[in-house]
């Protein structure tokens, strides 16, 4: 059987949120009523220090909702160029909320520099749209899964704020990071204005993200989760195993564990490179072995081991709660047997 | 306790739902990898005559898609002033696709007739954004839950047709109009060129709706539910009890009853008037009583009895599968105790 | 050589307006450089009452700035099924704006009743759009310019002010209806929040039109001017006749004693209908002939009369200050000549 | 009196422009029947070679059409991060259109390289919005008025054109760039898909700028501009000193001359830096003289010499047909005079 490692995406729901799920107290959560919905949100919002939370179907919705709430039409959002929000959401932010971007090259640090911010900033005047929005993304999934310690989020996000822009944080692996640098995510969200999250991916939820902020930012955003279509009725069946994820935050150590040694293992092999990872993300380079990243994704999934390639030569490994220390060891075998000679 | 009808939206799924949401085989649907969101996805496809069908979280997101897919930014969409898709889904059309709505006056019937369609028409020129979309809905929610037959569908199906405009239909209550008609689903859906219809509602699954058509139009819609941010994860969770709520088709009957009968004891109430309904949807006019909707909604609500106003004096309730006949029976005895001496 | 009656758009500038385009002082006008925008603003302003005003290059901009600084995305604006704005602007206020319209029917007054106002009010709420604009419009153009009254106009801004809503007057035609009514513009825009007035048209400018409002608005507006590509530098040479035109407001007078000459002269003949007209725009039905539109404009065309088809049996004509009591006379008998017999 | 060399956008019409506005055949151009406005987009589309040709009332205008003809809504366009279009539309590309935009940074060659438009190359796919076009600027103006040379633009062209990618060229200054590089306007955009020129700016005229492409493109790009309120009327009035615009392109080798003296004389002046410019743009640096570029536009200012702070130390200066020979020598003098001792 293929050893999954496209993403942390494709984890599954473990037994306590099947059963989660199948007796969860549930409401019209469009009227307020859902009690498991309630419960989830209060509980998201005290785990990153926020006044309240809402109870999104993905997190792209999250972050969409997020920077239109923030950002009036006409603004600019200033993000990374391997944002996310930038690249792998459809042009969501264009489209639905007529934002402009603005990048910044975030580096291997993943986190740009209060002077990045500064340059990068736009008054307002007649030509010009101006800056609405500073978008981070912790851990940075398109650089590498790269963990971001608080201090930098806190020293880009003073400067953004004494330029009158709010901060939003994309942490949809925000845990990962927290458990990474053993922070708590009170303290990697203290300087940020809102926050999203995913229960999905390691934490292992099948559905659904959430979106912290004050009261009167969640309350905004609620309307807009109604216009973006995801206003849910008895979403508690959903919002039960996310509870369930938020168990799951201490064990992301071993998903950070098992990345470390497939990296290792895979770095040992001829014609490939893979640096050491922060957290569950392995970036493994093949140009050495002549193989472009499709051709090496393609190889390994003939041999059993799923990946995604990301680049020209850059494919993506990612470690979660389906794989085990041993099922790394198995992949590292696999691929090292599917090599060219 | 209250007896809640306010909409059949809060209906709580049952122990087989419950069951199956724990039991489903799931898979990362982002990927296509969920069984059971493939297999309700077929289902849905078939039940209504369609090449093809996609699992949304919501009714408004798959109308929204909906419409999206079928108009380019700056077309018309040509519906009644009491559809749900322009009255209750936040300017959607507008504010996310750039479509300009077009009005006809349904009346009584809920669809317009072939002449509306061909009136309203407009033909782009320079100045005019044409016609793009015919949007219909069956029941209409607005206007009292009327099922609408096929002979009119098709009717005003073949007029937009023949002046080249495709036919969605808000089917959020499809089955509801089928069961009052005894009319297959397939035979409702015929002439539309897709449809939309809740799983929720009151078929009783607690999350999620389907939008269905040609294999070329899910597949578009499929991309734009990645930009609205509907494409979850391990779906199969809720996709599970959706499978179940099609086994809930048939009892819609009861619904319909418990509305004939709830209708005609409101009736009966001294200046209250409750025309005999069509399907699950009753509309009670409270101005003899000298109430408002708002007042009549308190009055009822303190009397332990849930509804909701819609309009000046009108005030809407609805039976679904968590209201028996005894409960309908306890309801308008409790509303004539309620109603001022 | 023709008559062209199909707008009072087609009027050529007089001698004296193209002596002021030769002779205008200019500066760079998004510099606020030039003098004589400077000077036609402030006349305009004057003009109407309000306390700014600004050029735009059509009267289309000016009313699409005019909805979008009014209203936020997602809100809905109030008008007439038939209003220019809705129905000739290509759809501008959902693709340039995410306005949603919600209209009523005016009817032979072009005004809407205070009534209609507050019924189709819509108070934003999760799932509706409020509503942020009134507009209305003055002339009618396509209810056959029709002179709507101050007092009307009073009647239903009082309700719209006093459920918070905007109202914008697009007066393409103003000068007709206060000309026609003998009421001071001042007088009838009092209650208006916006003006928008055409320059071209029956004032004989070439180009250009005016969006007046208060300080604050009128800057707003400026902003969404640039936006809309609508920022000219040296318009001072389409300024100056334009400042030419505000001296044809008295001599609209002939157009509309011209326009009941020719209603009267066509609704004489066999077969023709032609209501007695308010101000410059005559509307003659032609079913009664056995003509659709098209064929009697085509017949009139031919005859060396032109017109447009506005409707199936509708055809409309305009007179305009390039054309005389003879050339009415000289219409009726061309189109007399012309009709089948 | 000041020597304003802010902008090229300042000049002022010469007296031949001023006749040709008086006495400017002229029609209703939305019906197509201004004769001044149809030479001059014939004349314009032979000017760069391409089929037809559409008069517009600004550059701004002109690049946002031309963005919506090629590009489909949550598609990306692909451009310099310092582009006019990117840099300061408003945020049209987003608002209006809903692109999303990915820049390169061109550097001092202005131009991107075939690598670069390959490397930022997106195909759509499910998650991606992809490249729907690329834009270039010649010269182009944030970059110091660079004349980016024909075979760099085939080049970038070529690479463009293999993934399917359209290219329009901002041409603002165009004619700078042909007579800078004596190169023939059909040479430079023969392999571009539009181009936007403006007749304002360095040639002269008061008002207007020119979008050519195929003939189908420019019939889609006529609809787009009645969109965004551009459908003028007698439009003729002001496309008649366009059409002598087009007879001042072999004098913008003064201003070339002019600007290449104005830097030098700064240059030589302790404390700034000032390049040797390409064309009619010098870009002056004052941070050696402890000076910001506002406080270096505010001197020079009080000194009589107009320009424009670009950024914190550069401030541009523009040469144009109402600045002589001498008036550079007097700038020279003046600012000269006015730096800190």
């Amino acid at each position: 059987m293929a050893i999954d490692l496209r993403s942390d995406t494709v984890t599954r729901p473990s037994a306590a949120m099947r059963e989660a799920a199948r007796d969860a107290p549930v409401g019209d959560d469009v009227y307020g009523d859902d009690p498991t919905v309630n419960e989830l949100e209060a509980a998201a919002a005290e785990r990153v220090g926020m006044e309240d939370a809402l109870y999104v179907p993905t997190g792209t919705m999250g972050n969409q909702i997020a920077a239109r709430v923030h950002a009036d039409r006409g603004e600019e959002i200033l993000l990374d160029e391997q944002a996310h929000i930038y690249k792998w959401e459809v042009g969501g932010l264009a489209q639905l909320s007529g934002l402009q971007v603005r990048t910044f090259d975030a580096g291997p640090s993943a986190v740009p520099t209060p002077e990045q911010v500064r340059e990068r900033y736009v008054e307002e005047d007649l030509h010009r749209a101006g800056t609405g929005l500073l978008a981070l993304e912790n851990t940075h999934n398109a650089r590498g899964g790269v963990a971001v310690p608080p201090e930098a989020i806190d020293a880009v996000a003073e400067a953004a704020h004494d330029l009158g822009v709010p901060v939003h944080l994309d942490g949809a692996r925000l845990f990962n990071a927290c458990v990474a640098l053993d922070v708590d995510p009170t303290r990697m969200t203290r300087n940020a204005d809102s926050v999203m999250f995913c229960l999905s991916k390691g934490l292992g939820a099948p559905v659904g993200s959430m979106l912290a902020g004050s009261e009167d930012y969640v309350e905004r955003a609620r309307r807009v989760r109604k216009l973006f279509g995801g206003g849910m009725r008895q979403a508690g069946i959903i919002a039960a195993p996310g509870l369930r994820a938020l168990d799951n935050v201490e064990r992301l150590a071993e998903d950070h564990e098992n990345a470390a040694r497939l990296a290792a293992g895979l770095d040992d092999i001829d014609g490939l490179s893979a640096p050491d990872p922060d957290t569950n993300i392995v970036q493994v380079f093949s140009e050495e072995a002549g193989l472009t990243a499709e051709e090496f994704e393609s190889r390994c999934g003939d041999a059993g081991v799923l990946a995604g390639a990301h680049g020209e030569y850059l494919t993506r490994f990612c470690t979660h709660l389906d794989v085990s220390a041993d099922d790394v060891e198995e992949a590292i075998d696999r691929i090292d047997a599917a090599m060219p000679a």
